[in-house]
Order: C-alpha cells, then structure tokens, then sequence
C-alpha cells in the first residue's frame, strides 16, 4: 500500500485494510517499544549481514585468476540462494528447537507471524518471527561462502552446491543447536557471543575437509616449492573486505538480540566500537608484520588482517574494552601472517586464505572470550573440539562421497583452460587479453 | 551542530539553538513514537533504495562491451540526478496530490516540514515529509534506470536525458497518482505494493518503446542468426545484483509505510523475508533451468532470475507465505530464461534483459497478487492494461519525437568504435587492450 | 548469546546473564526512548560513514593508472586503521574535551559505558558513548581519505602513513575541538553543521600542502602543456561515488545529533532530502558545464561535480529549502569544473581532484551558510581562516620533516614503472596487458 495517508480522502482511508495503527487497541509504547526496536535491529543487521554476501563475492571474484571469477562469482549467488532456501525448508527449525537439547533432531519449514500480528500475539519480549529469521539466515550463507573461497579455481559447480545444500540445511543447523539452540553446549557455558566458532570455524572445517579432499591446483606447490597465484583485481578484494567490515557491524551488533533498553542498544554501540577496532587493528598487525617479515607490505595480508581480525572479536564483542579488542584482533592479523605460508608447507592449497581468517582466527577469538567474558577455558576448548570434530568429519564424508559418485574436481584440461569456459562457457573479462 | 552536548559547560548548552528535545513541550512516546518510527523506516529504506542506483550502474556497465561502459555510467549518474530534481521540481505534487482522482494533474514543487516542526504540526498519524519525499524519489530513479540498461550501446547520451526529464516529471508521476496518489485504480482495487507494475513494468514499457524506435545494434541480429555480445565484467554485474537485492529490502520493506506498531514491523520483517526468498528462488530457478536447457550454467541468466524473481514479489511482499514467495519468484526467474530468447527473435535488442525482468516479471507479479492478496483478476489485468497502454504510447511518442527532431541513435562508425570515445572523448578501462 | 529467547525453557532463561530487559528497574519509554533513537541514529549513520572508506578506496582506486592501484587501495585500508587506533588513543578526548576551551590540548584513551549500562547511569539526553565515538571515528578518516586521493601516484607508502598518524591523532582532533568540542569558534557562532571545513576543508588543506611539496608526477606537466592522465577504471570511480553519496546521508544526517522528537527526526529528514539534492544539483551542473565548454560531457567531472555538491551543502544541510540545496550544490559542481584546470595552471597536481572537490567547494559551502543559516560572513571567514591557516601550516611542517628525515617521494624509476611493484612488490591486475 503506497498511499500518501496524510493526504488521501478519508473515503478512501477507511477502504484501507491492514495498514497498522488503525484496527490496533494501540498498546503502550511502554509495552510495544523493545520489541519493535529489537525487530528493527534485525532487520537492519539483517540486511548488513545479507551484504557480506556481496563482500564473499567480491573478495573472492578478486583473488582468483581472470579465467575463474565467473564461476567464483556463480558460486557465490548460487550459494547464498540455496542457503535461503535449505535454511527456510529446514535449517531454522533444526537449529532454534527450544524444546529439545538437540544433537541431531531436524526440523520443519519456517512459519512467519500473522499479517498484521496483533500485540498480544507476538513475542513481545523478543521480536518478529520474521526478522529473527532473516537475521539467523544471512548467518548460514556466509559459513558457506567461507567454503567457497576455499575450495576455488577446481571445484565443479554442481557438487559444490550439494555440499552447500548439507551444509546449510543440515551441519550447520544440527551443530549451532548445541549452542544458540540452547543445547548442551550452551548449558555447559560455553560462550560464542556472534559465531567466531559457530559460523566461522565451521565454515573453516568444512573447508579445510574440500581442500583436502580436492587437492591443491595445478601448478601451486612444484618441484618442491610454493608457487603463489596472484589474484586477478585487488579492486575488488578490498571493495569485498570493506563490504565484509561493513556487514560485521550486523553481524555481531545483531547478535546482542535486543535493542529496546538503554543497556542493550548502549551494548550494541560497545559492539560496533570494538568490532571496528578488532579490524582496524588486524590489519595494521599483517601491515606492519608483512613490512618487517617480507620488507614490502602485502595487501592480500592487510585484508586478511582486518578479516580475521574481525573474526577474533566475534565470540566476545561485547565486554572487552577497545584496548582488549585492539589486541585481541591484533591477534588475529598475525595468525593470518604467519598461518598463510604454513598451510602452503603442509600443501594444503585454500585460495582466499579462508583457513586462516575464520578457522584459525576463530579458534583464537573463542579462547580470546576468557580473558574479558566469563567463559572458561576448557570450556571454551571443548566447544571448539566438538564442532571441530563434527563438522570436519562430516565434510570430509560429504565431500568424499561427493568425489566417489559424481566427482567433484574439474579435469586437469579445464583446471588449465580456466573453469569459466569448461562450467559456464563465458567469461568474467571476454575482452581483456590476458598478460 | 556537532557538539557533545553531554560534555558541554552549562552556558554553551543554553546557547544551543534548535537542538531537538529542550524546547519543546516533551508530547509521549505513545504519541510520538510510531511517527519517529515510521519517518525512521523512510530513511533506511530511503537509502537502501537509494543505492540501487549503484546496482544499476554497476549491472549495466558490467553487461556492456568496455567501448560503452563511461557512457553507461554517466547515464545512470545523471538520470538519478535528473531525476531527483524533476521528482521535486513536479513530480511528487503530481503523483500524491490526494485532493484529485487525478489523470493528468500536474503539481508544484516539494516543500518539506519547517525546521524542527513541532509535533502539533507534524502528520502523526504517518511521517516527515522529507522522509516520505525521500522514499518515493528513489523509486522514481529505478524506473529511469530500467529504461537506461535496455537502450544501451547506441543510443546519444543528451536525447536519452530528455526522455529521463519526461519520464521522471510527467510519465511515471501521472500514471503512480492512479494507483499511489489515490486516484481510479486505487480506487478500483488494484494492488500492487510496492510496484511490480507501478515502477517496473513501467520502466519496462519504456524501454521497450525506446528499443523499438532505436532497433538493434549493429552486428546483433545478422544473417537471420543472433549474436550474443557478451558483458565485459561480469564481476561488475554481479554487484549489481547483489546491491540491487540489497537495496530491494528498502523497497518493498518501505513500502509497508508504517513501522511504528507491533503488526507493521512485523509486517516489515514478513516482507524482508518474503523478498529475500523470491530473490533467492528465482536465482534458483535460472540455475536450474539454464543447466537444463543448455547444459551449463549461465550466470547472466541466475543474475536475471535473482532480478526477476525480486520484481515479482514486488506487488504483494506481505500476504505470502515463504513459500508462496518462493514459487512467485521461481515464476519469474522461469520467465526470464524463455523470454529472452523469444524477445531475440522478434529482433527486440534489449541489452541487459531489462524487459524479462522488469516488465514480463513484473506483470507476472502484478497477477500473482490474487494468489494471496485481496485483488482480483481482472482488476489486475485492467490495471496491467492501463499502465501499458499509457506508458508505451507516451513514450513511443516522446522517443519518436526526439528522432525526428534531434536524432535519438549515434551513427554507425561511432557505434562500432564505442560511444565512450564519440560521446565522452573518454574511456572507462584506457590502459586495458581490448582482446 | 543468541538463544531463542522465546522457545527457550523456562530453566535456560534463568541462566541467561546479562540479556537486557530482565534485571531493569523499566524506566520508560518517554525517559529513554529519545536514547534509544539517538544511538541507533550514530550507529546507522555510523555504518554509512564507515562504508565512505570503500567509497573512497573506490574512487581513487579508479582515478589512478593501474600500475598504481594497490599501492592506494593499501593506502586506503591502512588510513581508516590508522585513524581507528589514532583516534581511540587520543583524538576523540582531544576532540571533545569539554572542560577546556580547547587550541592544544591532548585527551586520553576513549572509554566506552559499562556493559550493560542502567538508564541511572547513561547520558539520557544524548546517545552512548560507544555510538558517539564510533560516529565521530568514521569522521576523521573521512579527513586522511582525502588526503590520499591527492598525493597518490608517488608518494612512499610509511610517510603517508606517518602523516595520517599525525592527522588523525593531532591536528584534526585539535582543531576539530575548536568548534565541536565548544572551543573558541563555536562560541564566536561559527556554523558548520557536519563538517564543510571542519572535515572536508581540513583534508583539502592538509592535501594541498602535501601535493606542494611532493610536487607533480612525472610527465603531468612537460613543455608547457597540462598532459591529462586518464584514471585506469571509470566503473569503480562511478561505484566509489555512488558509496560516497549513500555514506553522506549518514555524515549529514547523523549530524543532527538527535533522533527522538518529532523535531529531530523531521530534521534529519530534511538533511536527507538536501543532501540528495545537493549531489544531484551538483552532478547536473557539471554535466551542462563540460559540455557547454568541452561540447562534450566529461564523466569525471560529473562524478566530481555530485561529491562537490555533497561537500558544499555539509556546512548547512538543514536549513536550506530544497531549491536552496540545489543552488548550492549546483554551485559546488561549477566550482569543480572551473578550479581544476586553474590547480593545473599552477602546476600543483592533485590526481584525483580532492582540493577542488573538499576544499574549494568545503569554503563555498561555509560561506553559503549565511544565506540560510544564522551565521554571518565574517565569523564564517574567520572560521574558513582559521581552519586554513593551522592545517595548511602544520601539514606543511609535517610533510617538510618528514620529506628531509625519511623522504616522501619514490624514485623516478619506481614511479614510472608504477608504485605497485615499488612499494608492495604485487600489481592490482595482474593478468591484464597495458595498453
């Protein structure tokens, strides 16, 4: 309804059907109030986090080669629509059960509130339905887009997207049950406040497990040495990591889950401060590190610093103070650093460095809780192990019988020729000779 | 005023001008708080729809050959700047004139709420006039943008300027006071929310207008085959899609027109969800259908669908169930595959699919309201009509008009060299040799 | 935590620490929804400043040769995290001191509000201090953005890093306290309601010096004639813009400081509604002009002439009717068009048309302040002076050191053969052959 009220003839104001206020016995802001605030902090986070979306495509389209963003970038769109859909037919319900302590139970599709709902229909104390609903499944898509800068520059399409249909409708809504669904991982007390665990680490399993399986690309580890692939436009892998730094401000001020009080959107303002920190000062970590280890500085390294930087703050954005977060990000830049060319020794070939920014990082930040929260260790390592182990072996059973019935890694030909052309038969750049 | 008012010394504070709270009379939230809601909702929205301005931009400078893509941008650039004066200069006082059953009404310019209006003059009941001015500027800008991608790669930069000054101040504004501004459909029970047929379909209808008159580019349709002329960066039109399914969320969700009750956000939050899966659906739906069809992928298309999938939900984004918003989106993104090929073979050369998208799509949608809405058929159909038959003989009229008398197409040889160099003297990508 | 607080059992509801609403004595909403708002006002306006760092990364990312992109993408990234640390450590308490009428002095570490703040505690009649200090952070890297954007293309990467550490830490808070922290200039009634010199003037000054004595690149000026060199990617400098417009709403809307009457929200509604105008008024003009005078459109003016109306309308973008917006900002456009090739004539070689755009407009749009804000002209000058005067000398004093200490200009081989190998060994687009 895109009627100007103010100014209609009240003929036409009184035809008008559910347009709000009118109908309502018009509750108290007093009552209404926190839930409309926190329904509107989903949605706006919702739609930040939605964005990062964008930043995964972007990001990864720019570190890999011309001949494979096209596919990177079909991936990515393909990804985060197969996640909307698996999280509505399935995931949501499996993963907020609220009345079992679920290790593997799975739920039914998502019902939205009424139109119109009436207030003392909704959960007042909380928020729409709807909302919660977006906001919980911008989440998903991002463990999954985690995946797909991984496993890139040799994955067929197709068995990718399989694998995210698992991953989303399945592992990671069984998995964030123990903990968000309030399972027995959050009864234990372990404490990941926006996902560094979650999300991000299970994003970095399951893509550990496909690089594994997939082995490394044509050309990467000769001879004995590490040969590095540069991506194709740094343009766009910062215009992605900014977009990613910009949705993370949802992504972890979303999390605090309310808004309506003075103690919950001044929370949330501590969220974004120490979010932004945590970036700021991972990127400045991998900036002066890369000058002092390399002698130049590396902006692949930069980006990544800010990233993993902001996944170090994200099991606890809240309680450290700035100075916490500067450090516990700092953190963060330097794992990236020193993670990076490690995995190379191991010959474990992941494209975008997503290893390092969200399973490394994570596990970092999921530590890091105990020195601000009020996690304790052993907790918080038990919590790692369990959707470590769970999920990395899960993948590695996807990803295997993936491989065994239909494949999962383009031929040595089309790996050569770019997959843009053996999947898609188009290119990223048709025009742009290739140097 | 920038001070940090907490921090102040007394006398400065009293100082202090029209800084908000202090003067006046302090009426309650209950009062005040669904306008401050709602106001807040327009300015989100507002700059979310906003943005789409740069998904426009980025879709099609991504979808045309480099030779074009200055051109591309400086017409999407300029018709959003165009258009935001027209919508003031005429445009929002014809379109939301309330006080006319209007056809051809033509208003004056916007003026907005005095300086720090008080809350006896304010329109309670809805939102600042500068938020809701704002809101409905933006969608003005997406049906010029519409226009823009399908006339690309031949038409002159000044007459396509020309058309965008009629479009935005007259065309669009005269035909949404039918509907928006109170006018016959509306009155009639016609629905279309947040502009299936309002915005897009009359886009569509423009542009298909302007692509008739034009006809096609050189080298597209010869000897009785068509040549596809592939997109330069398909990394570009990529982010496009994604900031227009972003900016998406401020469209429809906006267009609730009221946020300050537990039933209107709720409502928004429903719309939120219903548009992110109508999006993510029609992706879906692409994907399949192009492996399908023609055995690969084609990421053109899956944008496509994402874009045809959103127009669809467009005229009803509340009534849906999840799943009706998933089955109305796959629709369009169906569409798109198998009119694209059908618009090729009546040699309608429309450069970005803006035609499947916008107008198949969006008459779809404008249809599929009977599923869940209250409309019925041929009120839909009627309503359909009414804005096609309106919109394309204004612009055949307009387009025709502009040939005749300045000449609407670049010649031949500037054609063939690009109009970046014939109309600019400029290049978008000057270092980068052409394959 | 991000439980399901709805469907949790009643036993997990009790272990839930501290998750807002519950411990609170309830204040209401007529008490703290002007809080609420407020801080949700910084937090918004705070992300779409933030996403500015990606505009201007964006834009001068497009306005360099392609040999040069990396280098001021890393630039770019580095400044904002920079000026995070920067500011937390020192420039906000600098900024902002309160107790002092503030020309040197040197502020503390930034500390945000307890978690978990109770409404007895918070600044009611203002916002969080999280909020504020994430608002006013994205602010000064506003500042250092423009600054990069003008020396690019042959500065050395550390000592432009240096002079942002001093730019940020020092010379912006110190000044910046003159009149927004209720120093001497906002007592004399200098008006600049977001920052058209106290922001954008303050860059243009310290980019100025800095371009004097760098001196010009290579090749710009030989033999007399101004030799244009054309920026390697006109797409990403059209998206930088377009993200530069989206992040003003939030620079000048979040200006208002408040959020929670009628009169507030209202305002930053008009704010909107001018600012968006101003940027198109200012596009439109550049458009004309350059045709006008070049018979043909040049896009980078266009681009340049939306941020000049965007900078020209950030001194007073509440006040000003819409028409009052569009000439103003139409003015800022025509400023850009006349002063860049005047900057060309005295051989200061400002790459990307910052001064122009943030310094010549950012005057143009405080002296406009008269027209419909309270100001007076002299005030306003001597607002305009002093802001000159202090930066432009201490930028003049910094670049001098740190040009005779370490050096601020690469060599004339690594400048030719471009600062990406130079400086950060890596190219930005590595696969693509130059022209």
């Amino acid at each position: 309804m895109k009627l100007l009220k103010t100014l209609l003839p009240a003929a036409a104001l009184t035809a008008l059907p559910v347009m709000g206020m009118a109908q309502e016995a018009a509750p108290s802001m007093d009552e209404v109030g926190p839930y409309i605030f926190t329904t509107l902090l989903f949605l706006m986070a919702g739609f930040l986090v939605f964005f990062m979306a964008a930043g995964f495509a972007m990001l990864e389209a720019g570190l890999v080669r011309s001949k494979n963003v096209a596919m990177q970038l079909t991936k990515n769109i393909a990804l985060f629509s197969i996640a909307a859909i698996m999280y509505w037919l399935i995931g949501f319900n499996t993963m907020y059960p609220g009345d079992f302590n679920g290790y593997f139970a799975i739920g039914g599709q998502t019902v939205l509130d009424p139109v119109g709902v009436a207030a003392a229909d909704a959960a007042l104390d909380y928020a729409s339905v709807g909302s919660d609903f977006f906001f919980q499944l911008v989440f998903v898509a991002a463990t999954a887009s985690i995946v797909s800068g991984a496993v890139a520059e040799r994955i067929k399409l197709w068995p990718f997207l399989i694998f995210v249909i698992v991953l989303t409708g399945l592992m990671y809504p069984i998995s964030g049950s123990w903990q968000w669904g309030g399972g027995w991982l959050s009864e234990m007390g372990f404490s990941d406040f926006a996902g560094s665990t979650v999300v991000h680490s299970v994003g970095g399993w399951a893509a550990l497990a496909g690089v594994i399986i997939l082995g490394p690309r044509i050309g990467k580890y000769k001879d004995g040495r590490v040969n590095p692939i540069p991506g194709s436009n740094l343009a766009l892998a910062t215009l992605g990591t900014f977009i990613l730094w910009l949705g993370w401000f949802g992504f972890n001020g979303g999390s605090q889950l309310a808004m309506g009080t003075v103690g919950d959107v001044s929370d949330v303002s501590r969220i974004f401060a120490n979010t932004n920190m945590a970036a700021a000062s991972g990127a400045v970590a991998a900036l002066i590190l890369t000058q002092v280890l390399y002698k130049k500085v590396d902006l692949t390294f930069v980006l990544n610093g800010a990233l993993a930087g902001l996944v170090s703050i994200t099991a606890e954005p809240l309680a450290p103070t700035l100075f916490g977060a500067l450090w516990i990000g700092a953190i963060g830049g330097v794992i990236v650093v020193f993670t990076v060319p490690l995995l190379d020794k191991m010959k474990i070939d992941d494209v975008v460095g997503a290893i390092p920014v969200h399973l490394f990082a994570g596990i970092w930040g999921t530590i890091a809780v105990i020195f601000y929260g009020e996690a304790n260790l052993i907790t918080q390592l038990i919590g790692i192990a369990a959707y470590g182990v769970f999920t990395f072996v899960a993948a590695l059973i996807v990803w295997s019988i993936l491989k065994a019935v239909i494949g999962i890694r383009v031929s040595e030909e089309e790996e050569i020729n770019g997959l843009d052309m053996a999947e898609l038969g188009m290119e990223a750049y048709p025009e742009f000779s290739k140097g």
